[in-house]
């Protein structure tokens, strides 16, 4: 990105860079670098914990805006990633602890769906679903290991 | 599906009918039904409204075990898709509205964001992730239509 807010869109060259950059922008409450990773397909989704569906690039816009205009930088840790990868299109179930910078208190995590795909400009993202998840105990559910008989 | 038990999946040709096959077996609480629109990669997740994330074949088939236990069918009700189509994988995200059968109330609309991929087999769900969403006066956001000027 510019200084002189030029769209000058940064190419990522892949799903992960794309993550990195979205959850970077989230922490610094920069709404320039958060539109960056957004694919410019008018179906592009965005569901905030307990929020509404918002469709389309500029309503997304709008909701990071109204999210971010409470100013403070948060401190956003991002673990348990689960990626699943197909032709062009990538899905990346993470979970979220977001808390206010400076704050002691460990905020209840999200579940968040993130989908990416692979276009002209690169990887970027169409979909984030973010939700409340329980708590931290029962987290992740899986398939025990498999033995032998 | 066979009445014998055995392990005859349907073939489906599109990732609508996946979507129409994984409702219908959530409104009569078919274990064997539902099972059989998921992938059988062992990445698939499930995420409950509220619940953990639960990965892998056995524990979502096992999640939906002890939801279904409760035995009465469900009333639900789908609205409002959104699709995005990429190569081989489709993201569907659809407001849920589910009630118990004969009961007049209509419970709280959830949003679902369910991910489809093609594989050998046909169209198949790897992804389920639903979330309570808010009252119904703002269920979704979307772009102003364009004006010319």
């Amino acid at each position: 990105m510019t200084k002189t807010g030029t769209l000058q869109k940064p190419i990522f060259t892949s799903a992960k860079d794309v993550e990195a950059a979205f959850y970077d922008a989230l922490a610094r409450s920069d709404l320039d670098a958060m539109m960056a990773v957004w694919s410019e397909d008018e179906e592009v989704l965005c569901i905030h914990p307990g929020g509404p569906r918002v469709q389309g690039l500029a309503a997304v816009r709008e909701s990071w805006r109204e999210l971010f205009a409470g100013g403070p930088s948060l401190d956003v840790r991002v673990s348990q990633g689960i990626v699943q990868n197909f032709m062009m299109v990538a899905v990346h179930s993470v979970l979220e602890f977001v808390t206010l910078e400076g704050d002691d208190q460990l905020g209840p995590p999200m579940i968040a769906t993130n989908v990416y795909t692979r276009g002209p400009d690169g990887w970027r993202m169409v979909v984030h679903h973010a939700s409340p998840a329980p708590d931290e105990r029962s987290l992740m559910i899986q398939d025990a290991p498999r033995t032998v008989h």
